[in-house]
């Protein structure tokens, strides 16, 4: 079975009776084989989400006859769902400042096999990392922020992300705030990370934050961006112990493990589609 | 909806195209709805597992006619299944010795609700804890155990699991080894808790072995009980951090905290029938 | 070597060379042997920190005198500094309102040994809990609050405070903010646990808001009440993870042992003598 | 204060009254300010371990005469003792085969000024990595090692060490056993990272026999070498979480995260000399 025969369903929608069994019938029906599915039901809200992982290389029509048929089940049940097929593979854009350790993270790990996507381009308001892309023989966009005309900036960005037909924006620790407008361009493809457990500390400097408070744990989310700074739905979070002796060196230094942990697992999650944003709060099918 | 309509159908069989549609057709067809459902497939061993949970109170057949189809769907795919009703509740054995942290957490989790289950009786080899099942009614059955009359002891402990019907043994800190026996006739249905990272440690007195190897953390593992002394199938297992200050002491009191959180999301585990033992690993659909 | 010879002194004062060699020498000097010492300096507040415990067995001279030498070296070097003795051990009030698991978690860690001090006393402003404290044979204060009354509440809690000499108040899941004239009369010695990783989720119903902000961990922390709500000195903080299957109720449970483990490792450093508030931060002597 | 006018004494002896005075007014009276000291007695063992950071830079004597002071002390204790000087920093030579996570991490570290050493010498018995000390621009030396000739090998490979004046080797996956004859050359001077929570899983292959055993967490181990395969004294370890979805990929991929920063803790600790050795155990002063 090769890898590029894949495709995931994402699925949400009021919750109903029969909901599963009309999905399995009808890709068994087309000749799919599902090979793996997560559901959830929030009770609460009265909501299903789903995620069906399934096999295309049997298939016995094709991947417009076979949508067509998912619509109309969707119709049915007024679903939300889109699909992805594993081929071809996401494009990923890495957008960077000066700092280098989730840059490295994610190219050591891209090189690794850990992470199944392409990685075209990388982009930066400073030019201190073009060493680094160029050691993994990737084209680097230093698009330099001037205050008087940050329009025009992000103009250039969005025109690299166009031309590179970006699927996922990775703000690898790039220290920009984006407009609302490449932020709606690349809704629930954004993702971030912010160097504070959120929403403790917001904001610019939460390690030194954190210092002042005096807290015990510092962390780090990997969240998506949304127009509402550090406001968008969490995708990962992960902590680590600090004590009295930590210095805010120390708690930058310890920071950086966790921060290039929480990044990588949350690009990972959304590569292999298993995040579904519902409101502002994420549905991780682990 | 209420929780005593509910069902969960656990199966494991080889992996086989159609297998989920095909039980999610059925279910569907006696007019269960399907609450939640979530599956695993183990590539290298061509195993496939399930754990559905459905609502009965809308079935359009009885018990006897619905387990009659899943009977046929399973021959079909050669499934090993069970079906588990929440209605009656399970009823549980806590065995014990002397010490009784393990005890009083999983009485008051039971009393707050976390633990859905009967626990009509303790027994022990000891007197000791008589005064805490008192403390919640409980029936306390003091079972010494004489060298000379091993067998004995435990013909007396079988006739006391049988006549309370019990479903589950959890031995919470029972220091006393089970015989084939015993262990054969609740296979599966006896859950202990080990006090080290299995399989390091393994036998009496792990603290002690943890604190001459120097190691750096100190676990707990809940696993089933087989015949093979510590070899049962893992449930659950975590660890705390540990330093040079420690004594052993300070090991069993940091242990305390591990082996009752551990023992306490096993049985809860169990309780909700999310585990399945496949040879000597388990598949727990959390 | 018995423990009630035990002597812990706790000291703070502005980094000056020799500061350490003079106390060592003047320990020394008296007999008292020193059984640990642990310092910090925090650099950019050019402040140091000491804690020395030490063995008063062989004492050549008697508490007065030795007090009188530390004060001599105290002000030579602008100390501030606490003594206190092994013997007699610290007096714990418990104030709980309905929720018994931090209650039972402190009982029970007292009965085990964890916790050295005596716990003349448990406070509620409910009488749900009377039993608890019955069956460990502890007096209950039932001390209900009327809201047109509270400063008569709150009189008759310091009353009960006062006459017990209590050394340390443990909010123990209390459900009822003190007042400034209590937490200034015990100032660094009322220790609260709140159910968030504070600064995150301040304020009351942190499980609520936790799961509205869709956060994938939970915390709690145990700091020393003041006047400011949730603002206190951090003493211990901890957290879990969750994730989308856990509705509000399971943050409550969940929650629930990291509380109490919380609390407890907080309150155990309180009685050792662990815990040195600067400013509104803490250094935790581990 | 420059940092380079840092020393570090690291003491073990029998405990015994007036120790940490000695020692201290000894220090003072040369004319050291301590900056930091830690202590511990391992009662069970009547050991006592001491380490003490202070600042030379106004010493009244030179380093000659502040040891001679020293040695005088440490006879009168019985004490084995040792002084680093924080100028010339440590020279620690890398030691690689055919994974690159653990050497990046560390050539990262060093460049983000996590780890104060050079690092002259990057060395391997296979010619894969040649390109990552390049983009480092350290040299690289391949070792190749025939089966017939192991000897010669570990001859060269003790020539280069001795060369480059290597004060501390690190194994970062260097897949290859050393002799006693090398190990013993560099006692508690050579750091090898295992890929599991020793002492489980010993040998080769750990994470294919975490996942035959079924165990829901997977460790690594850092620790100095010994003649004993993976039974040397542990500086650090840590596990995280995994589930019966994780494939021996899949903990190989997670395994990867916790090797590099359990690696780089452990190389850290020793750089600062705060480990010190006794018997199989290590007092890691954090």
């Amino acid at each position: 079975m090769s890898s590029s025969h894949i495709a995931t369903i994402l699925v949400s929608c009021p919750d109903r009776r029969g909901l599963v069994a009309a999905l399995a019938q009808l890709l068994y029906g087309h000749g799919a084989n599902i090979l793996d599915a997560d559901q959830h039901t929030d009770v609460a809200a009265g909501q299903f989400f789903q995620r069906i992982v399934f096999d295309t290389s049997e298939l016995h029509t094709d991947r417009v006859v076979l949508e067509r048929g998912i619509d109309e089940v969707a119709q049915r049940f007024s679903m939300r769902w889109r699909i992805h097929y594993a081929s071809p593979t996401k494009r990923v854009a890495l957008l960077v400042s000066r700092y280098d350790h989730c840059l490295y993270d994610l190219l050591l790990r891209k090189r690794a096999g850990e992470l199944t996507c392409e990685i075209p381009v990388v982009i930066s308001n400073h030019p201190d990392l073009a060493d680094v892309a160029a050691q993994f023989n990737l084209p680097f966009h230093h698009l330099p922020v001037d205050p008087s005309e940050r329009d025009a900036q992000e103009q250039a960005l969005l025109a690299v992300l166009e031309r590179e037909r970006i699927d996922l924006v990775v703000l690898a620790r790039y220290m920009q705030i984006l407009s609302a407008r490449v932020v709606n361009a690349f809704a629930e493809r954004i993702i971030n990370i912010h160097h504070s457990f959120l929403p403790a500390f917001v904001g610019s400097k939460p390690y030194h934050a954190a210092h002042e408070r005096g807290v015990k744990l510092i962390g780090a989310t990997a969240h998506y961006a949304t127009s509402e700074l550090d406001q968008g739905p969490i995708i990962e979070q992960d902590v680590t112990h600090i004590d009295h002796r930590d210095t805010v060196d120390d708690l930058i230094r310890k920071g950086r493990d966790l921060e290039r942990v929480v990044l990588a697992r949350a690009v990972r999650l959304h590569l292999e589609n298993r995040v579904l944003v519902h409101g502002n709060r994420t549905v991780v099918f682990g």
